[in-house]
């Protein structure tokens, strides 16, 4: 399956792509949250769509939310590419680097980017993300992908004057509103044949900034459920995402490039869709 | 107003304590969580309490939970008392340091610690946290006291080798379950008198290891609210903490001294009441 969540910012109600078409399934769940993935809801919307009940179609005009609702945390890992560790000057982690995105940088796949005030360093990272399935803690790699619910796109936007500059630990630079936007679509496991070779790109502006694909993943998603778990405990609806290859604006030589208002950020990865985000200034 | 959850873990019901005595204030309001705070929760109950309704009493054998639910994150400063910096090794820092801890470690304050799977270096941390009362994006350090619901006693738990040891970024060690007990309840602001003045003390098997006032607190609540508010949005009932004084078990000379199966971690805040924790190691 492919879930999506549409409507207004704060009020989205979940829906399913099938097919090129996108449809209502509000009837049938409540929202793709902690509660949905805790109760078993995949499995069954899965049982209720083989039924063809009717559904709602959606407008492909409507605005898409982020496809699951806010999690009780979004975690990411650091240098996972080897490519990206090089442009950055970064030694290859002998085990994973974790930080924490505040669950308030969630958004839609296309909404508009807002540059945090004072910032001068926004920067962009293409990202597989996947969804917790079920509460995870000590888990064994080879059981992991039992605790996997799906996959979608992440762009783990950063600030990195906020992130490096600013006096120990990332988080600082990680967590501003509109730094995750997630999606178009949560994919199902099913949906994907390889999930380690998917290709991904990111385009500032027309141009070409990453491209790669998630063979290159230093640590792979069972791993990384094993390792986490080993830290903390994971909850249905978590958001995790892998890394960033190489092509941030931060590693450009000779001199980095950030982002400024009006810049359109396009990217993809194949088999999960694109997003697009427009950036703008913060203005209040 | 002192406010308390009570009850069995995960079913906890809302709660105040009036004098000497606890009342369950479920009849009230459902629970102390961000719908609460957001929705002006703290003046309603206030209001509620004002007319002497009949509440039932509360047995002082109960439980006690988190005074507050969990909540969309907790955020901690890292090196805020001067003299934990030296006892460090680490430069007094020239603005906060921040990181998260998984939102699954908040537990109530008397729970048993669980020393994590493999863990050889779980130490302690006395600090003084607060909870958000309102959303906050950009606030000046003037109005800050406004988006504050109140205070509380936190333990820090952390797992020394897990946080420093184990490739960048604390997070890894700050986060396992049972590693946030928060209470025994939250005060609102005007319980307190001066919150930059309230004597601290951690003992582990009746010996005094931290022993400190809040008056060391390098950046105090109002400027942590503005601070914090300029790199990600707050939201009504995060918790954050403010930082530890010296006397953690990392600091100890000439060998660091960590908790071990059986230990009693005992810790007060002036004004905020007491706690205790009884370690444990994880089984399954």
């Amino acid at each position: 399956m492919k879930l999506i969540r549409f409507g207004e910012i704060g009020k989205e109600k979940p829906g399913v792509i099938i097919g090129e078409k996108k449809y209502d399934v509000s009837s049938l769940v409540s929202d793709y949250n902690e509660a949905f993935f805790e109760e078993n809801g995949l499995e069954k919307l899965k049982k209720a769509l083989e039924s063809n009940p009717e559904l709602p179609e959606v407008s492909n005009e409507v605005r898409l939310g982020s496809p699951v609702a806010r999690p009780s945390k979004i975690i990411c890992i650091g240098l996972n590419y080897i490519d990206h560790c090089r442009e950055t000057n970064a030694p290859v982690p002998a085990e994973p680097i974790i930080f924490f995105k505040s669950t308030t940088s969630l958004c839609g796949p296309n909404d508009d980017l807002i540059i945090p005030k004072n910032s001068e360093k926004t920067d962009w990272e293409i990202e597989l993300a996947f969804v917790v399935g079920k509460k995870a803690s000590y888990v064994e790699e080879a059981e992991a992908l039992d605790y996997v619910a799906g996959y979608a796109l992440l762009n783990d936007y950063s600030e990195r004057a906020f992130q490096i500059e600013r006096g120990g630990q990332w988080a600082k630079g990680k967590g501003s509103d509109t730094f995750a936007p997630l999606g178009p679509f949560l994919a199902t496991q099913d949906e994907i044949t390889d999930v380690n070779n998917l290709k991904m790109w990111l385009t500032v502006n027309g141009k070409t900034f990453q491209d790669s694909n998630t063979s290159n993943l230093i640590f792979k998603i069972p791993f990384l459920v094993h390792y986490l778990s080993q830290f903390m405990t994971l909850l249905p609806g978590d958001i995790i995402s892998t890394g960033t290859p190489p092509g941030v604006g931060l590693g450009i030589k000779p001199d980095p490039i950030y982002i400024k208002p009006g810049d359109v950020i396009e990217l993809g990865l194949e088999g999960l869709g694109s997003s697009k985000q427009v950036a703008k200034a913060y203005t209040k």
